[in-house]
């Protein structure tokens, strides 16, 4: 191995590449947005280090209400779940005869059957698609959710949803004339993976003057006009309770989804991981796993799929998630496998934690108690919260908000004023853009504009979480309605 | 929503879909090849579930050394980790005076100082980056390895070092006109990759005869050759130590390599996983970013990949790496983030034991006698392994094998019969394929093909780990002698 061949070079071709520019990277990441995590969360960050080295500001704390993000904002974790895992990462803790009085029998046990049945535990890697004992005990609780069997093998675990989201894009869209249909407005990872993944977002609009109802003659329409365009429509994504729209689908709409698939030949994307999240006591979540078993439906594939990260649990960082693949033909099923070994494997320590939340401990058990205390209040909070959130915008002057009946997020419709409009064309933004900046800059809440989630044309939203802490909503609505009144008294009233 | 237009459908065009199946997926997908989970290790869990079902084969345990997976195979972990760990993901256990009895001083302060200064500890979305205090632990650990700063801003935190390949490949490639210059053998993420994302590999052959050298002229010449074809040659993989040939690059080679990358304007991808194994008290390792430094280079691209899956502590079913970027475009480093930001973050478990890895304990920290003494042992174990499995194979007929100065492999070279190699085509099989299917359905271990790396055409070659442990290690050698010597009793005399 000498240096050798340098001087070579002056007789080759010149250099082909230049610096690594935004003109010639690839396009597609370019182009991609993900407006949950742009630019106003990163003002947010310089809001919050000036506040942190001891700069004046209207307020004394920057409030993250952009993500789904639970723990961040003070959200205690379910004790079961992390003594499980704290186990599981050091098991000699439970041969420690001091531990043994710290853990309740049936999280040792839980520990040990896990680590007995996972060859190198949370250390090594698992099968691609998850250790096979999580796999099984993730399909009994989809078995006690639904009422039907589950096979552990149509089951892959991911980090987070988000990367079932992926492969189900890198499977299906293979030139730039393949659609996925989209609801609008959407969750914003489905445009940015459609951009990624080189397809075309085939946009379906929920109706908000009737709760963010689903049509099914809209998914008609579009799919139809699409084909005419030469195109190929090769998914359809059903974000069931809604994100950013907080709606649960009735059965008979998700039956009627389910029909359209199957006359339509296309496969469904059922982002299911709000499920837990049900706040109105004359809704139910059902599975579209449970609705394709009713009707005994063969032919219509379907990817399910969960996370660990919403629910009442929130376990964000942990990244877990699995999606169920239904009705898919074994070759391709061999594919998804492959994709995931390229991989190797999800985080184990995710993989647990998304065992735990579907197979949670039974009433009974030592841990059971503790529990249930925890999801009933944690549920009971989120509830209490969405209330007073969806009061509070309701009665700001111009806007209208839709009640969430499911999932962590308002999305109120906001009427802005034209002068804020010019202003926001001025400075070369969307107005809705413009307001959630400023909302930010003055209150330190930070939202995400409807124009990051797509929606109407003329329309303008935000999406905000109802995360804040109990104790400090009140003046968090303070100050939200505060904000409002002055913007409305800088740029006039609105348009109605 | 009423279950409105389902009569419209028999109005519409014909569904232009058919079910899913392996004629109308992404074409790529099904071309993708990772042949290290591949036929051999299904397989394998076929045969592991026969024997697992009482089924009587001529092995009693199936041996993966298919894959470097070193806790799968009975390794234990890293202690001062997994304490960090535990504590971080339920950290009441610190509150508890039970538990202060069990843990040292040193990994109470470490995981304190963690959940400080990450809001909502592991159970919150990060930054997409990674934690700051992650970052800049990670940063320190780099300093002091290179000599030279380094800016946490420039440090992306994955799951597993895989994802920071996935991130490059999207960044860097464009069309089918867009090439990365890749070792062969190479590791089968890069041709997998590059697959997905559409590019071409566009290798430079690794000299084995000269311990599996690197040579400047052949860069050269290749990427010359693919300019004068119309091709963009977009980036450089270098994977040192080398996976799965296991040689160490010479400080001189890196030299030509950034020398190489400057005068053609080449990105360079280092894959520098195997950073802590080195088994050659003559070799060290010195990392691409020194190198850049020493030449104070500030026009080459550099992405620097990292994983807790290697080394001594081989915790791979966390998922934790990251990539450091150098030289970067800040408005490319940019994109890089918001394409995270797409992902939200990594596992931030996997996030803290990579901080753990690069800022272990330090001479004098209460955990550091019990860390330092596992490290070592760790390490010197591996090394007697290295050389007893380079001593079995280099003794077999017809074989050579280049002694492992790094990683985790032997990558073997086998002269097999004229005979084997007309059974393999007969079958339709590779011949190394033939032979590791041989020895697996045989003897129970699991190797790889040299095939799945690609290799000189018309040689043969698998790659193993030296992972089995080391009470096992004499009787696994004995099969394996065995297994060969029966082959070629079948298939006559290697030609040379």
């Amino acid at each position: 191995m000498v240096a050798n061949g340098v001087s070579d070079s002056v007789n080759g071709p010149q250099a082909s590449c230049s610096p690594l520019s935004l003109e010639n990277i690839n396009p597609k990441v370019v182009q991609a947005q993900y407006a949950v995590r742009g630019e106003i969360v990163i003002r947010a960050k310089e809001l919050e280090d000036k506040l942190h080295d001891g700069e004046k500001l209207p307020f004394d704390k920057v409030l993250y209400c952009n993500i789904g993000n639970p723990q961040q904002l003070g959200q205690h974790p379910v004790t079961f779940y992390r003594q499980v895992l704290a186990l599981c990462d050091y098991p000699e803790l439970m041969d420690n005869a001091q531990a043994q009085n710290i853990f309740p029998s049936d999280v040792i046990a839980r520990a040990k059957k896990y680590l007995a049945a996972i060859p190198g535990g949370t250390g090594a890697y698992s099968d691609s698609r998850g250790a096979m004992v999580l796999r099984q005990d993730i399909a009994k609780g989809i078995e006690e959710r639904d009422g039907y069997p589950c096979d552990p093998d149509n089951l892959f675990l991911t980090d987070g949803a988000s990367q079932g989201v992926h492969s189900m894009m890198r499977l299906l869209l293979r030139n730039e004339k393949d659609c996925i249909l989209t609801p609008i407005p959407q969750y914003p990872l489905y445009s940015a993976t459609l951009t990624l993944y080189g397809g075309e977002l085939l946009p379906y609009y929920l109706h908000e003057e009737t709760g963010w109802s689903l049509d099914i003659n809209e998914l008609r329409e579009q799919t139809y006009k699409a084909r005419s365009e030469g195109k190929s429509v090769r998914g359809l994504v059903v974000i069931n309770p809604g994100n950013p729209t907080g709606q649960i689908l009735s059965y008979e709409n998700q039956v009627d989804v389910v029909k359209f698939c199957k006359e339509e030949g296309i496969a469904l994307l059922a982002d299911e991981v709000y499920q837990a999240n049900i706040y109105r006591p004359d809704k139910a979540f059902t599975s579209f796993k449970k609705v394709l078993c009713d009707l005994k439906e063969k032919e219509v594939t379907l990817a399910s799929m969960m996370s660990i990260s919403k629910g009442f649990y929130g376990e964000c960082g942990r990244r877990g998630g699995y999606t169920e693949l239904v009705n898919l033909d074994p070759k391709v099923l061999a594919e998804v496998y492959k994709l995931a070994s390229i991989n190797l494997c999800s985080n184990v320590n995710g993989q647990i934690c998304m065992a735990l939340v579907m197979n949670p401990p039974k009433e009974g058990d030592p841990s059971y108690k503790l529990y249930a205390e925890e999801r009933n209040e944690l549920l009971a909070s989120l509830k209490r919260r969405a209330v007073k959130l969806h009061k509070t915008l309701s009665a700001l002057q111009g806007v209208t908000c839709t009640e969430p009946e499911g999932a962590l997020y308002a999305m109120p419709h906001i009427r802005l004023p034209q002068g804020a409009i010019e202003a926001a064309k001025k400075v070369g933004k969307a107005p809705d853009f413009f307001y959630c900046m400023q909302l930010l800059e003055e209150t330190g809440i930070v939202t995400v504009p409807g124009s990051g989630f797509k929606q109407e044309e003329g329309t303008y939203h935000f999406r905000t979480t109802f995360l804040i802490p109990e104790p400090e909503t009140d003046e968090v609505a303070e100050r939200l309605v505060k904000f409002h009144n002055s913007f409305l008294a800088k740029y006039g009233e609105p348009e109605q």
